[in-house]
């Protein structure tokens, strides 16, 4: 993997961390495609059970590499295949987070703006420093953020969304919370003492129904009452069939902890 | 009706109490069946404007009931056929509550875990006491609330709920009224009141333009815009076409109060 | 255009504002077609950029014109083909503010009820004044507001709408836009200017950035995922290739102002 994103694994989390602070680890070609070599790899990595994503630097990440962008307008068809290949690679990253076994935490401080505040509201949870500022900016210089709005307005309400997305204007950790685009506010320095805590407790869980849980999740999410209840319904049976299912409840009826394999 | 589900009616309110605190009111096979019966009668009951869904003793409900789910593992198949059963016929009855024609608030004290929190979340309204626990904590034993899901995605925000899943850890009454799981927060002993309170209200409004109302609200809310707005303008013009209506909009206009059959 | 809507042109700016204040401002027939007109005609009018709805006298608007459509009950059809047009023709309107090109902006005083707060709601922003009451309360005359809830619960949580429409009590400005209903609450004489300088903000971005995003948030608002991405991808690409974002992004790589055409 590439060393624009580290990973570091303690006690079955994996640790990412955005490491290209010298540029507010912009979104660049290099940086979606490390960022999506290293989701692969936890895909497969069945020791891993959660994802804590965290960035190096004042920003978490300020979005899109606008000078490779630039760059590219030199070319014959005056960028058009970069760009195109740009935003479906982006938009393949980020549908990754919800399509990953596990569930991913983001750990935000300083600034989340464009595709980065795109790649917060990716994730399945996030906690943020207070203070930290949230926006979808791209209009204030004439690029309309029209793939960020697409994670951002399946978080937080459309007249909210909307708001950030034609005026530009930055929101604070605080409200953000109250938008639902992140979970918990702490402050700064307790940050990765928090983001890793709500980790550890995820961790702790039956891996395998975390699994099936998540999954579940996102299935059920756009469907009707009806099929979205047999989506559940199925990965309720398949969950009670686990032994380990089996041990947790006697545990808890028991009043002892479970001995999960 | 089984004992296991109080109804007493007033004033055409419909008050059912789960009545089985030794076990938390959990949602066993008989539960679900007399709840479900109790809804059946209701939805053919003319006199019946609104209905409150209380519970008796130290939890609202917390969820399946845990022994009898335990009990069959013993079944020849493991169970399977058992929970398939289960979780169809608990689904089905959540699925009842927003098909009922009459509005149904939800009175909740105590504590509203696993398929216990679903029950408040698959209401149409829900006043809860300070205090109140709400929690989707299935996956603390190894059993993740994938059917609660299926409600509470439906009433707060996709990354609320996911922690609230994938954590297992509670909120308090006034977050869940921030995050829109429920309407109202009261202090405890104001509970019934208030909650009784919110029925006459509804149940002095015309009932069948409440009717109307209730299943145009069903209806439209995952179509898109403009199918929305036919299903909804054809609600309006039957709700016109009621002689009620017209002394209702006549005796406003003329300020004074309507004389509804 | 008639006198029910006025319209002042500054800065790229379309300043309507509903001006029947004697009936509070009442969505009338003539109402509904006078503020059509002035979409259509927004609509063809590059020069616009931002579009304001303000309305003038005690009430933002009180809905429908109950006495004409009163009057419609002694028709043949008992007023059912009149009240048919009525719903189509005012759904038809509400529409057209989405599919404007231009942002539309709700400035909201006194009140907001039943057709006036599907207006609020059907607008893409909203700023109101401290006190002002919103009510879909047309259920207290026996007439459910089945049209004003497609609006209302795209903008705010389902228990919170439900409550609302089966109650017919007012909610406040603030607890409006802790809901999401409204984006800003400010005294009621900042009113104007707090919306003006809103919609200045957005006048100052780059308009054709500002029209295809409008059009790609509705676009994909309620598509899944992978659809939405393809729809906001290609409208990124159409973005970037726009010289005028060239000069964007250039502009603000060098630290100045975009000389924008």
């Amino acid at each position: 993997m590439s060393e624009l994103v580290l990973r570091e694994d303690t006690d079955h989390m994996a640790r990412l961390t955005l490491n290209s602070p010298s540029n507010f680890n912009a979104l660049s070609l290099e940086m979606i495609d490390a960022l999506s070599d290293a989701f692969r790899a936890i895909e497969a990595d069945d020791n891993i059970r959660v994802v804590i994503l965290a960035a190096e630097g004042k920003a978490f990440s300020a979005g899109h590499d606008l000078r490779q962008m630039q760059a590219a307008r030199g070319n014959e068809d005056a960028g058009r295949a970069a760009y195109d290949q740009l935003f479906g690679r982006c938009a393949g990253m980020m549908q990754m987070i919800p399509a990953l076994p596990q569930p991913v935490i983001a750990e935000v401080q300083g600034i989340a703006t464009a595709a980065g505040c795109q790649l917060v509201a990716s994730c399945d949870l996030a906690v943020a420093a207070e203070g930290v500022r949230f926006g979808v900016n791209g209009v204030n210089i004439g690029l309309f953020c029209s793939t960020p709005m697409v994670a951002l307005t399946r978080a937080v309400p459309p007249k909210a969304a909307f708001e950030m997305l034609t005026t530009g204007e930055f929101i604070l950790a605080e409200r953000a919370r109250e938008l639902g685009l992140i979970n918990r506010v702490v402050p700064a320095d307790q940050l990765t003492d928090a983001t890793m805590e709500m980790a550890r407790v995820i961790a702790s869980k039956l891996p395998s129904a975390v699994r099936m849980g998540k999954r579940a999740f996102h299935e059920q999410l756009r469907l009707g009452l009806s099929a979205a209840y047999d989506n559940a319904g199925a990965t309720m049976c398949e969950n009670m069939m686990l032994p380990d299912t089996d041990e947790g409840i006697n545990a808890f009826l028991e009043k002892r902890e479970p001995n999960w394999n």
